[in-house]
Protein backbone atom coordinates (compact mmCIF):
# COMPACT_ATOMS: atom_id res chain seq x y z
CA UNK A 1 0.00 0.00 0.00
CA UNK A 2 1.39 3.02 -1.44
CA UNK A 3 0.66 6.21 1.51
CA UNK A 4 0.64 10.06 -0.07
CA UNK A 5 1.12 12.23 2.91
CA UNK A 6 -1.71 14.81 2.78
CA UNK A 7 -0.80 17.14 5.59
CA UNK A 8 1.06 19.97 3.40
CA UNK A 9 -2.01 21.61 1.88
CA UNK A 10 -2.94 25.10 2.35
CA UNK A 11 -6.63 24.20 2.84
CA UNK A 12 -5.38 23.72 6.55
CA UNK A 13 -4.88 27.06 8.03
CA UNK A 14 -0.99 25.96 10.05
CA UNK A 15 0.25 25.16 6.48
CA UNK A 16 -1.54 28.61 5.01
CA UNK A 17 0.03 30.68 7.85
CA UNK A 18 3.44 28.84 6.97
CA UNK A 19 3.22 29.26 3.45
CA UNK A 20 2.47 33.01 3.67
CA UNK A 21 5.23 33.66 5.81
CA UNK A 22 7.91 31.20 3.71
CA UNK A 23 8.55 29.38 7.34
CA UNK A 24 10.71 26.52 5.57
CA UNK A 25 11.18 24.73 9.21
CA UNK A 26 7.62 24.22 9.89
CA UNK A 27 7.03 22.81 6.64
CA UNK A 28 9.65 20.74 6.94
CA UNK A 29 9.21 19.21 9.96
CA UNK A 30 5.85 18.53 8.48
CA UNK A 31 7.25 16.79 5.49
CA UNK A 32 9.95 14.63 7.86
CA UNK A 33 7.06 13.53 10.30
CA UNK A 34 5.10 12.57 7.91
CA UNK A 35 8.08 10.50 6.28
CA UNK A 36 8.92 8.88 9.27
CA UNK A 37 5.13 7.94 10.23
CA UNK A 38 4.98 5.99 6.90
CA UNK A 39 4.04 8.43 4.37
CA UNK A 40 6.03 6.97 0.63
CA UNK A 41 5.14 10.32 -1.34
CA UNK A 42 4.84 13.65 -0.13
CA UNK A 43 1.69 15.72 -1.02
CA UNK A 44 1.94 19.71 -1.84
CA UNK A 45 -1.09 21.64 -2.59
CA UNK A 46 -0.84 25.63 -2.61
CA UNK A 47 -4.53 25.96 -4.15
CA UNK A 48 -5.64 28.46 -1.52
CA UNK A 49 -2.73 30.89 -2.84
CA UNK A 50 -4.82 32.44 -5.90
CA UNK A 51 -2.51 34.19 -8.09
CA UNK A 52 0.62 33.58 -6.56
CA UNK A 53 0.33 29.42 -6.48
CA UNK A 54 2.97 29.30 -8.64
CA UNK A 55 5.17 30.84 -6.55
CA UNK A 56 3.77 29.43 -3.69
CA UNK A 57 4.05 25.97 -4.70
CA UNK A 58 7.53 26.40 -6.35
CA UNK A 59 8.83 27.37 -3.00
CA UNK A 60 7.13 24.10 -1.07
CA UNK A 61 8.68 21.65 -3.74
CA UNK A 62 12.03 23.45 -2.92
CA UNK A 63 11.44 23.22 0.35
CA UNK A 64 10.05 19.94 0.83
CA UNK A 65 13.30 18.69 -1.23
CA UNK A 66 15.73 20.09 1.23
CA UNK A 67 14.34 18.04 4.02
CA UNK A 68 13.25 14.49 2.89
CA UNK A 69 14.10 12.18 0.14
CA UNK A 70 10.65 11.09 -0.75
CA UNK A 71 9.19 11.84 -3.86
CA UNK A 72 6.53 14.32 -3.73
CA UNK A 73 2.67 14.50 -5.32
CA UNK A 74 2.40 17.82 -6.91
CA UNK A 75 -0.85 18.70 -6.33
CA UNK A 76 -2.80 21.42 -8.40
CA UNK A 77 -5.54 21.30 -11.37
CA UNK A 78 -3.23 24.65 -12.40
CA UNK A 79 -0.90 23.48 -15.47
CA UNK A 80 1.19 26.54 -14.82
CA UNK A 81 1.51 25.84 -11.34
CA UNK A 82 2.27 21.90 -12.14
CA UNK A 83 5.33 23.42 -14.57
CA UNK A 84 6.80 25.63 -12.38
CA UNK A 85 6.68 22.67 -9.55
CA UNK A 86 7.86 19.84 -11.83
CA UNK A 87 10.38 22.78 -13.35
CA UNK A 88 12.39 22.04 -9.92
CA UNK A 89 11.40 18.99 -8.79
CA UNK A 90 13.76 16.48 -8.02
CA UNK A 91 13.45 13.01 -9.07
CA UNK A 92 9.97 11.34 -10.03
CA UNK A 93 6.97 13.34 -9.52
CA UNK A 94 3.85 12.46 -9.14
CA UNK A 95 0.86 14.62 -10.69
CA UNK A 96 -2.38 15.13 -9.24
CA UNK A 97 -4.27 15.15 -11.96
CA UNK A 98 -4.98 14.96 -15.20
CA UNK A 99 -9.09 14.27 -16.08
CA UNK A 100 -10.82 13.59 -19.30
CA UNK A 101 -12.05 16.75 -19.46
CA UNK A 102 -10.75 17.84 -22.86
CA UNK A 103 -9.17 21.30 -22.28
CA UNK A 104 -7.08 19.70 -18.84
CA UNK A 105 -6.10 16.76 -20.41
CA UNK A 106 -4.49 18.62 -23.71
CA UNK A 107 -2.55 21.01 -21.19
CA UNK A 108 -1.66 18.19 -18.54
CA UNK A 109 -0.52 15.92 -20.95
CA UNK A 110 2.85 17.54 -22.39
CA UNK A 111 3.85 18.08 -18.68
CA UNK A 112 3.59 14.15 -17.48
CA UNK A 113 5.45 13.22 -20.91
CA UNK A 114 8.19 15.78 -21.00
CA UNK A 115 8.87 15.36 -16.96
CA UNK A 116 8.34 11.26 -17.03
CA UNK A 117 6.24 11.88 -13.89
CA UNK A 118 3.53 9.31 -12.64
CA UNK A 119 -0.18 10.54 -12.79
CA UNK A 120 -2.90 10.62 -11.03
CA UNK A 121 -6.27 10.26 -13.43
CA UNK A 122 -9.46 11.46 -11.87
CA UNK A 123 -12.91 9.94 -13.26
CA UNK A 124 -14.15 12.49 -14.37
CA UNK A 125 -15.15 14.38 -17.70
CA UNK A 126 -16.39 17.53 -19.28
CA UNK A 127 -20.33 16.33 -18.11
CA UNK A 128 -18.63 16.00 -14.21
CA UNK A 129 -18.14 13.75 -11.54
CA UNK A 130 -20.34 10.46 -12.36
CA UNK A 131 -22.93 8.95 -10.03
CA UNK A 132 -22.49 5.17 -10.76
CA UNK A 133 -19.47 2.69 -10.63
CA UNK A 134 -20.11 1.97 -14.44
CA UNK A 135 -19.90 5.28 -15.23
CA UNK A 136 -16.45 5.93 -13.65
CA UNK A 137 -15.39 2.82 -15.30
CA UNK A 138 -15.88 4.31 -18.27
CA UNK A 139 -14.24 7.01 -17.85
CA UNK A 140 -11.16 5.00 -16.54
CA UNK A 141 -11.04 3.00 -19.39
CA UNK A 142 -10.82 6.17 -21.58
CA UNK A 143 -7.94 7.75 -19.76
CA UNK A 144 -6.37 4.32 -20.10
CA UNK A 145 -6.27 4.53 -23.59
CA UNK A 146 -5.32 7.31 -23.73
CA UNK A 147 -2.99 7.55 -21.56
CA UNK A 148 -1.04 4.78 -22.99
CA UNK A 149 -1.80 5.50 -26.32
CA UNK A 150 0.68 8.45 -25.63
CA UNK A 151 2.93 6.58 -24.06
CA UNK A 152 2.47 5.95 -20.73
CA UNK A 153 2.85 2.66 -18.99
CA UNK A 154 -0.13 1.27 -16.83
CA UNK A 155 1.74 1.11 -13.86
CA UNK A 156 2.44 4.99 -13.88
CA UNK A 157 -1.10 5.51 -14.39
CA UNK A 158 -3.00 5.70 -10.97
CA UNK A 159 -6.62 6.39 -11.25
CA UNK A 160 -9.18 7.79 -8.73
CA UNK A 161 -12.38 7.07 -8.64
CA UNK A 162 -13.27 10.60 -6.97
CA UNK A 163 -15.17 9.98 -3.89
CA UNK A 164 -18.47 11.65 -3.21
CA UNK A 165 -20.67 12.33 0.39
CA UNK A 166 -22.62 9.38 1.18
CA UNK A 167 -25.12 12.37 2.86
CA UNK A 168 -25.96 13.16 -0.72
CA UNK A 169 -26.75 9.97 -2.73
CA UNK A 170 -26.77 6.46 0.18
CA UNK A 171 -24.51 4.56 -3.11
CA UNK A 172 -22.00 7.04 -3.63
CA UNK A 173 -19.24 4.65 -1.45
CA UNK A 174 -20.68 1.96 -2.97
CA UNK A 175 -19.85 3.01 -6.50
CA UNK A 176 -16.32 3.66 -5.67
CA UNK A 177 -15.58 0.43 -4.30
CA UNK A 178 -17.32 -1.31 -7.05
CA UNK A 179 -15.21 0.96 -9.12
CA UNK A 180 -11.78 -0.31 -8.10
CA UNK A 181 -12.97 -3.80 -7.40
CA UNK A 182 -13.71 -3.37 -12.07
CA UNK A 183 -11.05 -1.54 -13.08
CA UNK A 184 -8.40 -3.80 -11.79
CA UNK A 185 -9.60 -6.13 -14.01
CA UNK A 186 -11.07 -3.50 -16.99
CA UNK A 187 -7.54 -1.47 -16.80
CA UNK A 188 -4.98 -4.12 -16.23
CA UNK A 189 -1.47 -2.82 -14.73
CA UNK A 190 -3.40 0.44 -13.87
CA UNK A 191 -2.97 1.25 -9.89
CA UNK A 192 -5.86 3.03 -8.06
CA UNK A 193 -5.19 5.38 -5.32
CA UNK A 194 -8.21 7.61 -3.57
CA UNK A 195 -8.51 10.36 -0.81
CA UNK A 196 -10.92 9.30 2.03
CA UNK A 197 -12.55 12.38 4.16
CA UNK A 198 -15.08 13.33 1.10
CA UNK A 199 -17.11 10.66 1.89
CA UNK A 200 -18.18 11.22 5.45
CA UNK A 201 -19.09 14.96 4.80
CA UNK A 202 -21.96 16.12 6.17
CA UNK A 203 -22.26 12.84 8.52
CA UNK A 204 -21.76 12.25 12.28
CA UNK A 205 -18.56 10.48 13.36
CA UNK A 206 -16.56 10.78 10.13
CA UNK A 207 -13.46 9.51 11.55
CA UNK A 208 -15.49 5.89 11.97
CA UNK A 209 -16.61 6.60 8.15
CA UNK A 210 -13.14 7.31 6.97
CA UNK A 211 -11.63 4.68 8.54
CA UNK A 212 -13.94 2.10 7.65
CA UNK A 213 -14.10 3.19 3.72
CA UNK A 214 -10.18 3.00 3.74
CA UNK A 215 -10.50 -1.04 5.16
CA UNK A 216 -13.19 -1.52 2.35
CA UNK A 217 -11.42 -0.20 -0.09
CA UNK A 218 -8.57 -2.20 0.14
CA UNK A 219 -10.70 -5.11 0.34
CA UNK A 220 -11.33 -4.13 -3.10
CA UNK A 221 -8.12 -3.79 -4.19
CA UNK A 222 -7.03 -0.04 -3.54
CA UNK A 223 -3.04 0.07 -4.34
CA UNK A 224 -2.31 3.74 -3.14
CA UNK A 225 -4.08 6.16 -0.51
CA UNK A 226 -3.99 9.76 0.12
CA UNK A 227 -4.20 10.19 3.80
CA UNK A 228 -2.83 11.60 7.36
CA UNK A 229 -0.04 9.41 8.11
CA UNK A 230 -0.16 10.96 11.56
CA UNK A 231 -3.53 9.37 12.18
CA UNK A 232 -2.39 6.22 13.80
CA UNK A 233 -5.74 4.76 13.93
CA UNK A 234 -6.13 4.96 10.04
CA UNK A 235 -1.93 3.49 10.20
CA UNK A 236 -2.76 0.70 12.11
CA UNK A 237 -6.01 -0.48 10.16
CA UNK A 238 -3.86 -0.01 6.88
CA UNK A 239 -0.91 -2.63 8.47
CA UNK A 240 -4.17 -5.14 9.54
CA UNK A 241 -5.46 -5.13 6.66
CA UNK A 242 -2.32 -6.33 4.78
CA UNK A 243 -2.04 -9.10 7.25
CA UNK A 244 -5.32 -9.79 6.68
CA UNK A 245 -5.50 -9.87 3.48
CA UNK A 246 -2.18 -12.14 2.95
CA UNK A 247 -0.17 -9.13 1.71
CA UNK A 248 2.18 -9.29 4.56
CA UNK A 249 4.89 -12.10 4.25
CA UNK A 250 5.11 -13.31 7.90
CA UNK A 251 3.01 -10.75 8.83
CA UNK A 252 6.40 -9.15 9.36
CA UNK A 253 5.42 -5.33 8.82
CA UNK A 254 2.25 -5.61 11.05
CA UNK A 255 4.54 -7.24 13.87
CA UNK A 256 7.54 -4.57 13.31
CA UNK A 257 4.71 -1.71 13.43
CA UNK A 258 3.45 -3.31 16.92
CA UNK A 259 7.23 -3.03 18.16
CA UNK A 260 7.64 -0.17 17.07
CA UNK A 261 4.40 0.80 19.11
CA UNK A 262 2.54 2.23 16.43
CA UNK A 263 -0.63 0.08 16.54
CA UNK A 264 -3.82 1.91 18.05
CA UNK A 265 -6.09 0.03 19.85
CA UNK B 1 -26.47 -8.21 8.35
CA UNK B 2 -27.51 -10.68 10.69
CA UNK B 3 -25.81 -10.38 14.40
CA UNK B 4 -25.44 -13.51 16.40
CA UNK B 5 -24.75 -12.77 19.65
CA UNK B 6 -22.10 -14.84 21.44
CA UNK B 7 -21.66 -14.09 24.83
CA UNK B 8 -23.97 -16.72 26.07
CA UNK B 9 -20.94 -19.73 25.99
CA UNK B 10 -19.46 -21.91 28.93
CA UNK B 11 -16.25 -21.08 27.05
CA UNK B 12 -16.56 -17.70 29.45
CA UNK B 13 -15.81 -18.10 33.33
CA UNK B 14 -18.46 -15.89 34.19
CA UNK B 15 -21.32 -17.86 32.21
CA UNK B 16 -19.81 -21.33 33.19
CA UNK B 17 -20.42 -20.72 36.64
CA UNK B 18 -23.41 -18.73 35.82
CA UNK B 19 -24.67 -22.06 34.10
CA UNK B 20 -23.41 -24.14 37.27
CA UNK B 21 -25.68 -22.17 39.62
CA UNK B 22 -28.25 -22.65 37.00
CA UNK B 23 -28.79 -18.37 37.36
CA UNK B 24 -31.25 -17.78 35.25
CA UNK B 25 -31.49 -14.07 36.00
CA UNK B 26 -27.42 -13.33 35.16
CA UNK B 27 -28.13 -15.79 31.73
CA UNK B 28 -31.51 -13.76 30.79
CA UNK B 29 -29.86 -10.37 31.77
CA UNK B 30 -26.96 -11.01 29.13
CA UNK B 31 -29.56 -12.48 26.56
CA UNK B 32 -31.19 -9.18 27.33
CA UNK B 33 -28.73 -7.22 27.06
CA UNK B 34 -27.19 -8.30 23.46
CA UNK B 35 -31.18 -8.55 21.95
CA UNK B 36 -30.81 -4.56 23.16
CA UNK B 37 -27.33 -3.95 21.78
CA UNK B 38 -28.63 -5.21 18.22
CA UNK B 39 -28.35 -9.19 18.11
CA UNK B 40 -31.28 -10.74 15.69
CA UNK B 41 -30.09 -14.29 16.95
CA UNK B 42 -28.50 -15.17 20.86
CA UNK B 43 -26.12 -18.14 20.79
CA UNK B 44 -26.19 -20.95 23.61
CA UNK B 45 -22.86 -22.89 23.93
CA UNK B 46 -22.26 -25.14 26.93
CA UNK B 47 -19.70 -27.25 25.48
CA UNK B 48 -17.56 -26.95 28.31
CA UNK B 49 -19.95 -29.33 30.46
CA UNK B 50 -18.69 -32.52 29.09
CA UNK B 51 -20.45 -35.53 30.17
CA UNK B 52 -23.56 -33.03 31.25
CA UNK B 53 -24.35 -30.48 27.99
CA UNK B 54 -27.58 -31.96 27.57
CA UNK B 55 -29.03 -30.44 30.44
CA UNK B 56 -26.76 -27.12 30.54
CA UNK B 57 -27.99 -26.55 27.15
CA UNK B 58 -31.42 -27.21 27.36
CA UNK B 59 -31.77 -25.22 30.41
CA UNK B 60 -29.58 -22.72 28.48
CA UNK B 61 -32.14 -22.70 25.92
CA UNK B 62 -35.76 -22.57 28.11
CA UNK B 63 -34.09 -19.56 29.94
CA UNK B 64 -32.81 -17.64 27.45
CA UNK B 65 -36.25 -17.89 25.66
CA UNK B 66 -38.38 -17.29 28.89
CA UNK B 67 -36.33 -13.77 28.46
CA UNK B 68 -36.04 -12.44 24.85
CA UNK B 69 -37.79 -13.24 21.70
CA UNK B 70 -34.97 -13.22 19.36
CA UNK B 71 -34.81 -17.01 17.75
CA UNK B 72 -32.00 -18.72 19.31
CA UNK B 73 -28.00 -20.27 17.43
CA UNK B 74 -27.81 -24.13 18.80
CA UNK B 75 -24.29 -24.25 19.01
CA UNK B 76 -22.84 -27.51 19.55
CA UNK B 77 -21.23 -30.44 17.61
CA UNK B 78 -23.00 -33.03 20.03
CA UNK B 79 -25.94 -34.59 17.89
CA UNK B 80 -27.95 -35.56 21.25
CA UNK B 81 -27.34 -32.27 23.09
CA UNK B 82 -28.85 -30.68 19.92
CA UNK B 83 -31.50 -32.96 19.50
CA UNK B 84 -32.74 -32.13 23.54
CA UNK B 85 -32.14 -28.39 23.04
CA UNK B 86 -34.43 -28.04 19.66
CA UNK B 87 -37.09 -30.42 21.51
CA UNK B 88 -37.30 -27.19 23.76
CA UNK B 89 -36.97 -24.65 21.25
CA UNK B 90 -39.96 -22.35 20.34
CA UNK B 91 -39.73 -21.47 16.91
CA UNK B 92 -37.15 -21.72 14.59
CA UNK B 93 -33.71 -22.15 15.70
CA UNK B 94 -30.31 -21.48 13.89
CA UNK B 95 -28.16 -24.64 14.18
CA UNK B 96 -24.52 -24.45 14.43
CA UNK B 97 -23.31 -26.74 12.95
CA UNK B 98 -23.29 -29.49 10.72
CA UNK B 99 -20.15 -30.10 8.49
CA UNK B 100 -19.05 -32.34 5.35
CA UNK B 101 -17.48 -34.65 7.79
CA UNK B 102 -19.42 -38.18 6.79
CA UNK B 103 -20.94 -39.47 10.61
CA UNK B 104 -21.85 -35.51 11.70
CA UNK B 105 -23.53 -34.77 8.61
CA UNK B 106 -25.61 -37.95 8.67
CA UNK B 107 -26.35 -37.56 12.44
CA UNK B 108 -26.80 -33.86 12.44
CA UNK B 109 -29.04 -33.62 8.80
CA UNK B 110 -32.18 -35.15 9.95
CA UNK B 111 -32.12 -33.44 13.20
CA UNK B 112 -32.65 -29.86 10.42
CA UNK B 113 -34.91 -31.53 8.86
CA UNK B 114 -37.33 -32.50 11.20
CA UNK B 115 -37.53 -29.65 13.03
CA UNK B 116 -36.80 -27.43 10.28
CA UNK B 117 -34.34 -24.99 10.93
CA UNK B 118 -31.46 -23.24 9.43
CA UNK B 119 -28.28 -24.05 9.95
CA UNK B 120 -24.55 -23.19 10.17
CA UNK B 121 -22.19 -25.72 7.44
CA UNK B 122 -18.86 -25.19 8.36
CA UNK B 123 -16.41 -25.42 5.19
CA UNK B 124 -14.78 -28.67 6.32
CA UNK B 125 -14.47 -32.59 5.62
CA UNK B 126 -13.18 -35.85 7.04
CA UNK B 127 -9.79 -34.40 6.14
CA UNK B 128 -9.69 -31.49 8.38
CA UNK B 129 -10.06 -27.82 7.93
CA UNK B 130 -8.87 -26.24 4.64
CA UNK B 131 -5.74 -24.41 4.03
CA UNK B 132 -6.90 -22.39 0.57
CA UNK B 133 -10.04 -20.69 -0.67
CA UNK B 134 -10.63 -22.97 -3.55
CA UNK B 135 -10.84 -26.26 -1.21
CA UNK B 136 -13.15 -24.18 1.14
CA UNK B 137 -15.28 -23.37 -1.90
CA UNK B 138 -15.67 -27.03 -3.10
CA UNK B 139 -16.49 -28.68 0.19
CA UNK B 140 -19.10 -25.43 0.49
CA UNK B 141 -20.50 -26.66 -3.12
CA UNK B 142 -21.02 -30.27 -1.72
CA UNK B 143 -22.29 -29.13 1.37
CA UNK B 144 -25.04 -26.81 -0.85
CA UNK B 145 -25.56 -29.82 -3.47
CA UNK B 146 -25.86 -32.54 -0.27
CA UNK B 147 -27.80 -30.08 1.71
CA UNK B 148 -30.62 -28.51 -0.84
CA UNK B 149 -31.25 -31.94 -2.57
CA UNK B 150 -32.12 -33.01 1.12
CA UNK B 151 -34.52 -30.58 0.41
CA UNK B 152 -33.44 -27.40 2.52
CA UNK B 153 -33.69 -23.90 0.77
CA UNK B 154 -30.27 -22.04 -0.01
CA UNK B 155 -31.59 -19.52 2.23
CA UNK B 156 -32.11 -21.42 5.57
CA UNK B 157 -27.69 -22.48 4.74
CA UNK B 158 -25.41 -20.46 6.24
CA UNK B 159 -21.86 -20.80 4.77
CA UNK B 160 -19.21 -20.69 7.78
CA UNK B 161 -15.76 -20.24 5.85
CA UNK B 162 -13.70 -20.96 9.36
CA UNK B 163 -11.49 -18.57 10.02
CA UNK B 164 -7.88 -19.56 11.09
CA UNK B 165 -4.97 -17.84 12.53
CA UNK B 166 -2.81 -15.72 10.29
CA UNK B 167 -0.02 -16.17 12.86
CA UNK B 168 -0.27 -19.88 11.98
CA UNK B 169 -0.32 -18.89 8.11
CA UNK B 170 -0.61 -15.66 6.70
CA UNK B 171 -2.38 -16.39 3.57
CA UNK B 172 -5.63 -17.92 6.07
CA UNK B 173 -6.94 -14.92 6.46
CA UNK B 174 -7.17 -14.06 2.63
CA UNK B 175 -8.42 -17.30 2.10
CA UNK B 176 -11.57 -16.91 4.01
CA UNK B 177 -12.24 -13.42 2.31
CA UNK B 178 -11.67 -15.15 -0.89
CA UNK B 179 -14.16 -17.93 -0.27
CA UNK B 180 -16.93 -15.29 1.02
CA UNK B 181 -16.64 -13.52 -1.95
CA UNK B 182 -17.20 -16.65 -4.10
CA UNK B 183 -19.60 -18.15 -2.32
CA UNK B 184 -21.88 -15.88 -3.38
CA UNK B 185 -21.26 -16.53 -6.74
CA UNK B 186 -21.17 -21.05 -6.86
CA UNK B 187 -23.63 -21.75 -4.24
CA UNK B 188 -26.80 -18.99 -5.08
CA UNK B 189 -28.81 -17.86 -2.38
CA UNK B 190 -27.09 -19.36 0.24
CA UNK B 191 -25.62 -16.57 3.03
CA UNK B 192 -21.96 -16.72 5.07
CA UNK B 193 -21.34 -16.28 8.46
CA UNK B 194 -18.10 -16.29 10.51
CA UNK B 195 -16.73 -15.63 13.57
CA UNK B 196 -13.96 -13.14 13.98
CA UNK B 197 -11.72 -14.27 16.90
CA UNK B 198 -9.54 -16.97 15.34
CA UNK B 199 -8.25 -14.66 13.21
CA UNK B 200 -6.19 -12.81 15.53
CA UNK B 201 -4.82 -15.61 17.80
CA UNK B 202 -1.27 -15.25 18.76
CA UNK B 203 -1.08 -11.71 17.51
CA UNK B 204 -0.88 -8.34 19.24
CA UNK B 205 -3.83 -6.47 19.11
CA UNK B 206 -6.51 -8.42 18.61
CA UNK B 207 -9.29 -6.03 18.93
CA UNK B 208 -7.28 -4.03 15.88
CA UNK B 209 -7.04 -7.04 14.04
CA UNK B 210 -10.79 -8.33 14.52
CA UNK B 211 -12.77 -5.48 13.37
CA UNK B 212 -10.87 -4.77 10.45
CA UNK B 213 -10.88 -8.49 9.40
CA UNK B 214 -14.82 -8.02 9.79
CA UNK B 215 -15.05 -5.08 7.62
CA UNK B 216 -13.03 -6.56 5.08
CA UNK B 217 -15.52 -9.66 5.00
CA UNK B 218 -18.65 -7.76 5.22
CA UNK B 219 -16.58 -5.83 1.79
CA UNK B 220 -16.63 -9.23 0.28
CA UNK B 221 -20.51 -10.00 1.10
CA UNK B 222 -20.46 -11.14 4.22
CA UNK B 223 -24.23 -12.10 5.21
CA UNK B 224 -23.94 -12.70 9.08
CA UNK B 225 -21.35 -12.52 11.89
CA UNK B 226 -21.08 -14.25 15.18
CA UNK B 227 -20.06 -11.28 17.38
CA UNK B 228 -19.84 -9.42 20.71
CA UNK B 229 -23.48 -7.34 20.35
CA UNK B 230 -21.90 -5.34 24.07
CA UNK B 231 -18.41 -4.15 21.94
CA UNK B 232 -19.18 -0.79 20.78
CA UNK B 233 -16.47 -0.02 18.17
CA UNK B 234 -17.65 -3.51 16.35
CA UNK B 235 -21.15 -2.47 16.36
CA UNK B 236 -20.09 0.75 14.92
CA UNK B 237 -18.63 -0.42 12.16
CA UNK B 238 -20.85 -2.58 10.74
CA UNK B 239 -23.49 0.33 10.87
CA UNK B 240 -20.50 1.94 9.03
CA UNK B 241 -19.98 -0.73 6.63
CA UNK B 242 -23.82 -1.09 5.38
CA UNK B 243 -24.32 2.98 5.08
CA UNK B 244 -20.55 2.90 2.91
CA UNK B 245 -21.87 -0.21 0.25
CA UNK B 246 -25.13 1.39 -0.19
CA UNK B 247 -26.62 -1.20 2.21
CA UNK B 248 -28.82 1.62 4.63
CA UNK B 249 -30.69 3.60 2.57
CA UNK B 250 -30.66 7.12 3.04
CA UNK B 251 -27.90 5.99 5.84
CA UNK B 252 -31.31 5.73 8.50
CA UNK B 253 -29.75 3.18 10.45
CA UNK B 254 -26.41 4.80 10.92
CA UNK B 255 -27.65 7.78 11.35
CA UNK B 256 -30.36 6.32 13.94
CA UNK B 257 -27.53 4.54 15.79
CA UNK B 258 -25.80 7.71 15.53
CA UNK B 259 -28.76 9.63 17.99
CA UNK B 260 -28.74 6.93 20.05
CA UNK B 261 -25.62 7.00 21.12
CA UNK B 262 -24.31 3.68 19.89
CA UNK B 263 -21.66 4.94 17.40
CA UNK B 264 -17.45 5.30 18.84
CA UNK B 265 -14.72 7.35 17.95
Amino acid sequence: MLIVGEKINTSRADVREAVARRDAGYIQDLAAKQVLAGAHLVDVNAGTFVGEEVEALTWLVRTVQQAVEAPLCIDTPNPEAMEAALAVHRGRALVNSITAEKDRFERVLPLVKKHGCMVVALCMDDTGIPATAEERVAIAEKLYALLCGAGLTPEDIFLDPLVQPISSGDTFGAAVIDCIRQVSVKTPGVRTICGLSNVSYGMPKRKLLNGTFMVLAIGAGLDAVIVDPLDSDLMSRIYAAQALLGKDRYCREYLQAYRKGKLEM
